[in-house]
């Protein structure tokens, strides 16, 4: 088992949707990635939260095989994010984001972290990212996510971390934002001319596409009756992803890679189907396995 | 070989799309279909034109061994739209509609025609559909287009034809407005209690679900660098499809219905790389092979 290093946002949620809406819940990307690649491997979590965030929250990581011994806190609130969707559930609109604590996170890496062989640079300030990346000693595989905000905002940072990761995963809209063109093949042939070996460009309802080793894998969706809360799918698609890679010690190999996709496909289809990472929280790994199955199935030939 | 007798439009298309603009180049449901379908097996033509239709072309269908019989031209003009893409390349917007000739169209069958085994319902009036079905006599399969024009115009006749066809071919906007549902697989489960026996959704360039058996497949769109116009897509998605299934002499039968969704796939890619149907007019047996295969390749694990 190798263990996953993973650095991101641990927050509170305020999310409206047409299902409904969910009030200060928890979420951020590292709750949803963690929990997420829980179920296929162990992971060590650097993160911040402020004192009002709750403590049996952290045990109930723990209790998932999860390291926390990289949590701070700190003196303040934890991080706030409100958001709402409209009809068309693919996409959030932002209505605040209250950083508090956040807004003075610098990653510390605790000694027995900086070993990791799989390390996960969640969607925080490229900054942030490259301080991580130099904390680490040999690490086999570096995956990153990142944001529209952080593409705009801080491009020249962000642009200094591609060459050091192995895989990128962003949305579609994010891809093209970076690559600054309008098809995503395009856009993504040229993101892979600023440093990352391999792309994943996530599209929701419509599945992923995966560009590696000069060859394209089109991964479907898990066809999904209900979606309630689309928050954190990208963050659940991310660590079934890496998780699965982790789990079996693959590098980018074609057969392994593809395999990790699915992963993420399948894990971000659960997410959905509740608020928060509520559906993650009583999952059971037969209910994976048996999904994986029906995925496969959806692309037999 | 099994002859598709097939029915639909055949017009004048006036087209602006970021890549550029064509002026009354000849569109229409019926000349993709066909075109589409030639690659793979025979076909038998219902349609109507205006005097001020090419001659020629009608001879070049001949040349791809189309039978051009129940062809008629009418006084008057051939049925002209006119339309536009914005950089969202999935959906037209209809500027205008010159039914013309196609106002008064009334499809008679060749008496050759009418043990048809093959019958693709294009995209026109479905009491027009209806009519086509009350002259064939034993179809071994029988699928059928529509659009959001009809779904809201039309329903009630609409609604009458769902039954008496076996396989229906919709985009998935037209799937949501048929069934008034926003999901897109709860509305393909209540579109299949109202007759068709087998259903596709049409995703464009994010491919297309099939329903089909109680089962879902996933099949991928090829991936396209630039799309120049996305006109007759659908059409030509649906000769892919109905053009395999007739040249294999298959039905509803789930490997070979989902190597057909493939064809429909790998037919509609070509199509939006230039205006018009001039990419299926220069296309070679041998280009649809490699993309068959390439397409294969982006879901293979």
């Amino acid at each position: 088992m190798n263990n996953i290093l993973a650095v991101g946002s641990l927050a509170f949620d305020t999310i409206s949707t047409p299902s409904g809406k969910a009030d200060k819940v928890l979420g951020g990307s590292l709750n949803y990635f963690s929990l997420s690649a829980s179920f296929f491997t162990g992971l060590q979590l650097v993160g911040v939260v402020g004192e009002d965030f709750p403590a049996d929250h952290l045990e109930f990581l723990r209790s998932r095989g999860i390291d926390t011994k990289g949590v701070s806190t700190a003196p303040g609130k934890t991080f706030h994010w409100t958001g709402e969707y409209g009809k068309d559930l693919n996409e959030a609109i932002t209505l605040s984001t209250q950083l508090n604590v956040f807004e003075h996170f610098n990653p510390q890496l605790p000694e027995a972290y900086r070993d990791a062989q799989y390390v996960f640079l969640g969607n925080i300030a490229p900054e942030l990212q490259l301080s991580v990346l130099d904390q680490v000693r040999k690490p086999k595989l570096i995956a990153m996510d990142s944001m529209n905000f952080w593409i705009s905002g801080k491009r020249d940072e962000l642009v200094k971390v591609l060459p050091r990761i192995d895989l990128l995963t962003i949305n579609e809209g994010e891809a093209k934002l970076l690559a600054g063109e309008s098809n995503v093949v395009v856009a993504a042939e040229k993101i892979l001319t600023m440093g990352p070996k391999a792309l994943v460009v996530k599209r929701g309802e419509y599945g992923a596409f995966l560009f590696s080793g000069g060859e394209i894998f089109s991964a479907p969706a898990v066809p999904i009756r209900r979606v309630i809360d689309p928050t954190g799918a990208g963050d659940t698609f991310a660590g079934g992803l890496v998780g699965y890679l982790a789990s079996v010690g693959a590098g980018l190999e074609k057969d392994a890679l593809r395999k990790a996709v699915l992963a993420g496909s399948v894990m971000a289809s659960f997410t959905v189907e509740d608020f928060s990472f509520r559906r993650l929280q009583r999952l059971e790994k037969q209910e994976i396995e048996m999904r994986q199955k029906y995925l496969l199935d959806t692309i037999k030939v």
